[in-house]
Parts: structure tokens; C-alpha cells; sequence
């Protein structure tokens, strides 16, 4: 498929191409209080409450009854209708945007309604898109669960015996889950400043010194299901809203002491950024890939219940980590594909649901930390020091194993090379600020 | 205090009598259909969008402004006024039952208000209480950590190194948080059918064979915390809106295979039965008693954050188990007091927040099992039956590992044996019905 040009400028290289239009939602110099949803579009944003009341979704009729989803402060309501109504609604968006649209008098050629409802940068603020109900985080990084487990358990042992088995998982907290930009506070924790020393651990309490990130995808769903009836594998695409970054704040110490043995807590729900636009499962479409094959799944052991009919169920969204340390500095620690995770979405949802867990509009999967095979290709500084057992080395010589306060994480993912074609999720972006004083 | 007395006829051994007045939601034969906030006072409830609109608050107008609040589906907008607006309307509600009311005109002279607000059993269906926002369960039942690291680990090492300092606790699946009274589908899942067989461990799927319960306190918030900004221990009572009995469902085989490395998530996420009326914080108040110390307590190593000034916030509940099997015989298989837990709700919450997890209303902590120290006094099949090694007896010498479909489990809990002045929660009840066939 050629680009789509569009009359409005959009920057040859920008992640939101006519071919994304990705979801959000602003508050904007209009209105600093009404929370509204959007879409992006290049440098721009179209105000999709302050369109639908300039009458222009009026040559879309079929949505005319839908048209109060717009004045919700969430995407819950929207992404709710269901994907044959998001597929409508972004091809008519691409309608009024493309060069020849055949609707000039909705935006091209209305001053009037482009003041009202389009924005540039620094004219609007992100906030959350949705209200995620529940949050769960997966593992499906095979190479980083890899890499983690070699360190905790030796080469050998490396992968629990469930693991290729099982889409691995746990319950996230849903609401310290933020939206790129907001700080994130170094949380206090129960620590063991020594965990080689001999003798019954004594914790202390204090500011982690283990602080960490993980490059992850997060999946918002549309729909989900009734308690008890599980959501089938082959039919799980149908749920999924679309996706966005994640960045998944780990303060290690704390994690290390406190998960046996029910896993995460206070390690991990402190903060969890995410990128705020949501790309649409169509918008992905294209850039569907095969997905990395599981050892159950090549030596026939993967059980019916995760077996997909399609073979291209991965993602190929390439991925980068930016650290900016406080003088202003940038180096990027980290390039990675996201087709590196052994379960899709479609196979997380499904083993999520087959005990008949249920699902709902707004409900989180995150990915687990994604990891390539190479040294430049970790989703994590635990993988990219080795357990802290060394630096990495930034712009102006200067050196991390964790990470500083004042600290500035960028993740970013886009999906197609072609100049105006790109599909891409912007930043996903985190400060650290100094711990709490107790 | 003598218990007081109500005009209203109060079964005598009532878990509900006047010093309990516990907040629920309901519907009602007026309207099946408008979910809204009640009381429970012995065999009636008091439907309080009813009686708000025919002016029974008059007497109390310093709550008129908030009175939208009944007008609500769920007590999230009550219980987020806080406390002391709790105190006064539960005082309120207390003063309009009693005997020697000062305001007969408003419920016991009048018979149309009467008709109107106050329901008998059989009149009403009860719902979720609150609107979930997040749901953690924490381990703070030291006897149950005990004994089922016995079961895995031997005696030695039963309690993990962490254990005594840092309060246990993992975020759990809030959507599938059900009211007492609904059917709990058994869960399929990837189990291991001969855990001891050698070679590598091949799973199946399927439904369920080690369906177990626990006997857990459930605890939900009024107020939070700002993202980043800790509840410190002596103020976190403020934040606790009341109690309910709780189920924590578990597919023990589920659960074994998927738990390593970060914890449980379809061994539990298929259900968690909740009771349906909230005791309020000031109505358990007359029944805390000290705490169980903690072995760091004792030897002076608990860290500070999570020292208590109180001596006394444990909590005196009598717990009991019943189980009634599918020909409709009740055995009652445990019966423990809540006084077993190593932790105390302020402390779990303290704990939760010290890294700067943000709490919110409506959000609900689980105390984990309560397991006594003797052998009647376990709360799951797992300990009952020391991990299925052994079978418990049922009257009509029915035997039971885990649950067979049909069983039906009743939790009940009640603080006080005065007659006239008991508290209590009334049933936590739930039927297993068939897994799905897939």
C-alpha cells in the first residue's frame, strides 16, 4: 500500500503517519479540565469531542448514535463498541485527513472548525487512555527470562520447567499505572545491603539502590468476558483494543527479598509508564510477523488451547531505551524487536481466561520485559550490567549499573521504515525523583 | 455497653443487631432493577436511597449535602467521605432503631415508610459492595505460612527468611471478586497429573482435581493515598472503610505448576467470594484485642515504619467453616479466631504504600488464610487434609480431599457472644458448579 498524503503537514518521519491514527486523551488550551478523547496525527492532535460537536463525524452515520463516546474522559466507552466500529471510525478519520478527502468542507477547508479542533504541539497534555480495571504483567520475553534466570540459577537451570508450557504471569497494580511524562519517586523499601553475607538477613529500610526499568508492550482490550467462559485463542484478536509502550519500574532489592513466594509486589507497584496513544489493532495489521516458535510448540507438545490457526500472530515493532542522565545527556542503552516474545497477545488473553478469569474493556497486558539476542539488544539494565556486576558506559564517559535520581528514561517503538508510512508510538517517558524522606 | 434495644423484633443471636449496622448494596422488589446502598438490621435491611428520599435524614443536616451519596450503585462515594461521616450516619441509624427513638415519626410510627425502606428477608438481593479498584491479598496467617511450608519445604525451613519482617502479600485479580451466593465455575487448567513421576513434566489441561477454599478476613479502604506519598502505620486505621469475610478460591494443581517465579494467578483468579455487608471500622472497635508478635517484634528487629503505637490491633473474630455436599448435609470443617494473623490490616496497608503505591477507595486487601494452631482450626482443604494426604470426614461419613461440584462452602464470622450485641458478617457463600468443557 503507497502512503496516504494527507493536506495537513505531517513531518516525513513522524511515528503518527496518516497510516496510524492512534487514540488518546487531552486536556487542551481550550479546556484544561474536560478530559476528552483524541487522535494524533503528525504534530498535531484532532480533538475528537470539540469534532464530533462541530458536526464532523456527520458523513459517518452509522456512528451518529455512538457519538456520546467522545464526551467520556476515557477510551472505555469507544474501545467498548468493539473493533468493527474502530476500524470505521479510523478509516474515516484517514477520509478527512487524505490529500483528495472527499468531505474538504469538515476540516481541509473549515479555518474554523481546524481552530477549534486541531492542536499542536504543546497545545494539549496527555493523560491515561483508559481506566484499566485490572493490570496483569506477562513474561513472554523468552530471552530475558533467560537471561534473569541464568543469573539466579545458573545456565543450566535457566528456564523454570513451566515455562515453555505456560504463558507466565502475575497480577500488576492497576493504579500506579501512568501515563509518559509523570515522575516516578524512588520508593523506600525492605532491603539486604549485603545478601552475601553470612547469617539470618536483616533488612533495612530505606531508598532502593537498585532501581530498573523494563522495555515492554502493553495490550489495552475492548471487550472481554463473562466469569467462567473463557475467551477461545483463535478469537482472542477480537478483544484487543491496541497497543502502547510500557515501561515496567523495577527497584530490584526490594523485588529480590520480598517475591518468594508469591511473586512481585512493592518492587514493582510503585509506578508503571505507559505511552499515550493507542495504536490500534489495525494500525499493527500490517506489521503482524511470525511469532518465535516455543519449544512445546516445535516438538508438539503445546497444548490446544494456545494453538493458533495463524502463524503470523508476532509483532515486529522495533524498540529503543534513550537514558538521559541530568545533565542533559542522551545515550541509547538498548535496541530491540518485539518479535523476541514466545506467546502473542492473542495466547496470553486466552491462558488468562481458560480458568475462566474475566476479562473487561480496559483491562492491561503487559508483555513481560522483551529482550533480544544480542549484547545491544536488553530490555533491562539487570541484563545490561549482569546482576550490577558491571557498568554500562554513557555519553560524557559517565557510567550506570542502576539508576541515578534525576534520571530520564525514554522508550520508543515504531513499526516500517517508509518515509510518511510509519506507525509508531512516540515516547514513553520517565523521570526519577529522590525517595521519600520517612 | 448494655446492647440497646430496637423497636424492630432482632433475633437475639442475630450477627446483625443494632451495634452492628454493616453497609451493603441491594436491590429490592421495589426496584430489581437500581442497584443501592442499605443496612442490614437482624432479618431486614434498611433501603437507605429510599429512605433518604423520604426525608429520613432530616434529623442529620450536616449529611444533607452528601446524600447523593445514596443515589450511588456502589458505597465508593460514602465510604470516600470518610470516617468520622461514617460515625455520624451509623450513630444516626442507631438512634432511629432504638426503642426510645427521638424521631418515632421518621421509620417506627410510620408505616408508609416502613413499606417503603425497610425489606424482609427474601425482599432484597444483594450485590458487590464496592467498585474494586485494586484487590491484594497479603499472607499474614503465620499458622497457614507454617504449614504449608512444612508441606513443601519440611519444618525447618517452613517460614522463609522474609517472612516475619516483611508482611507477605501479592496484588490479586479484582474483576472476578463475586458476592456471596454466586455459583463458582470449577477452573480448567494446565496441571501435572503425577507430580512425582521423573523425567521432564509434561502438563494437561483440564479441569481442576485439588479445588480448595481459604478463610481469609477481607478489608476495604475508604480513603488512599496520593501516588508517592506513603500511609504511615499509626494513621492507616483512617483509611479502613470496614470488613468482610472472604474466599479465596484456589485450584491447588493449577497453582503448583504456574506459581515459579512470580507467584499465583490461575490457581486463583477464577473467583474470590466475598460476604455482602461491610462492618464498619467502628463497629468491630469494641472487639480488638492485642496482636500476635511477630519474631522480629520480639526481638526488636521490626522495622520502624511498621511499629504500632496501638497494643490492640488485633481483631477477636470467631471464624467457622461449613461445607455441604451435593444430598444437602452441612459439616462445619474449621472454626478459628482472626486473632491469628502476624499483621495487622494498618500494617499490611502501611506496608503496601511504603514505596509510594497509591491506595483508593474501594481498593480491598486480603488478610491471606487464618489458620488456628489446632487441628479443627485450619482454613483450607490443603492443611485440613495436609496437602491430600488424608481425608476429612463429613456427617454421613462422606469423605473429602478438595471439592467435588456441588459442594457448597459457607464462611461465617461473629465478634461478641452477648445476645442482643453481637457483630457479625452473616455468610460468605459459594456453590462449585462443572468446569467448562472445552
Amino acid at each position: 500500500m503507497p502512503p496516504l498524503k494527507s493536506w495537513l503537514r505531517i513531518p516525513p518521519h513522524s511515528d503518527f503517519s496518516i497510516l496510524n491514527i492512534p487514540f488518546g486523551i487531552i486536556t487542551s488550551r481550550h479546556s484544561q479540565v474536560t478530559h476528552r478523547p483524541a487522535i494524533r496525527i503528525g504534530d498535531h492532535v484532532l480533538d475528537l469531542l470539540a469534532f464530533s460537536r462541530s458536526a464532523g463525524f456527520q458523513k459517518l452515520p452509522s456512528f451518529k448514535e455512538h457519538l456520546s463516546v467522545f464526551e467520556e474522559p476515557t477510551l472505555n466507552a469507544f474501545a467498548a463498541l468493539g473493533q468493527p466500529v474502530h476500524r470505521e471510525v479510523r478509516r474515516y478519520i484517514q477520509e478527512v485527513f487524505k490529500e483528495d478527502t472527499p468531505y474538504p468542507e469538515l476540516l481541509k477547508d473549515n479555518e474554523e472548525v481546524q481552530k477549534e479542533c486541531l492542536l499542536k504541539e504543546g497545545e494539549w497534555k496527555n493523560h491515561l487512555p483508559m481506566r484499566i480495571g485490572d493490570y496483569t504483567d506477562f513474561f513472554a520475553g523468552i530471552n530475558h527470562a533467560r537471561n534473569a534466570g541464568t543469573m539466579f540459577r545458573g545456565a543450566e537451570n535457566a528456564l523454570q520447567p513451566n515455562y515453555t508450557h505456560v504463558p507466565i504471569g502475575y497480577h500488576g497494580r492497576a493504579s500506579s499505572v501512568v501515563v509518559s511524562g509523570t515522575q516516578v519517586t524512588r520508593p523506600n523499601g525492605q532491603i539486604i545491603l549485603d545478601p552475601k553475607a553470612p547469617g539470618p538477613k536483616k533488612p533495612v529500610f530505606g531508598p532502593s539502590r537498585r532501581l530498573d526499568i523494563e522495555l515492554e508492550l502493553g495490550c489495552f482490550l475492548c471487550t472481554g468476558n463473562e466469569l467462567g467462559e473463557p475467551i477461545k485463542v483463535n478469537k482472542a484478536g477480537e478483544n484487543i483494543f491496541g497497543y502502547v509502550l510500557m515501561n515496567d519500574w523495577s527497584a530490584r532489592d526490594i523485588q529480590n527479598w520480598e517475591y518468594v513466594p508469591l511473586g512481585p509486589f512493592n518492587g514493582k507497584n510503585f509506578s508503571t509508564t505507559i505511552s499515550p496513544w493507542v495504536v490500534l489493532q489495525d494500525a499493527i495489521a500490517p506489521f503482524r510477523t511470525a511469532k518465535l516458535e516455543t519449544e512445546a510448540s516445535k516438538s508438539g507438545e503445546l497444548l490446544d488451547y494456545l494453538k493458533e490457526e495463524r502463524d503470523n500472530t508476532g509483532l515486529d515493532i522495533n524498540l529503543e531505551i534513550d537514558l538521559t542522565t541530568p545533565d542533559g545527556s542522551t545515550t541509547t542503552i538498548g535496541k530491540v524487536n518485539a518479535k523476541n516474545l514466545i506467546w502473542s497477545f492473542e495466547q496470553m488473553l486466552a491462558h488468562h481466561s481458560s480458568g475462566g478469569c474475566n476479562m473487561r474493556t480496559g483491562d492491561l497486558l503487559g508483555s513481560g520485559t522483551i529482550t533480544g539476542e544480542g549484547e545491544q539488544e536488553m530490555g533491562s539494565l539487570l541484563e545490561m550490567t549482569w546482576g550490577g556486576s558491571k557498568d554500562i558506559w554513557l555519553v560524557g564517559m559517565e557510567t550506570r549499573k542502576f539508576l541515578k535520581d534525576g534520571d530520564e528514561i525514554t522508550l520508543r517503538g515504531t513499526c516500517g521504515e517508509e518515509e510518511g508510512g510509519r506507525v509508531g508510538f512516540g515516547e514513553c517517558r520517565g523521570k526519577v525523583i529522590s525517595a521519600v524522606v520517612y
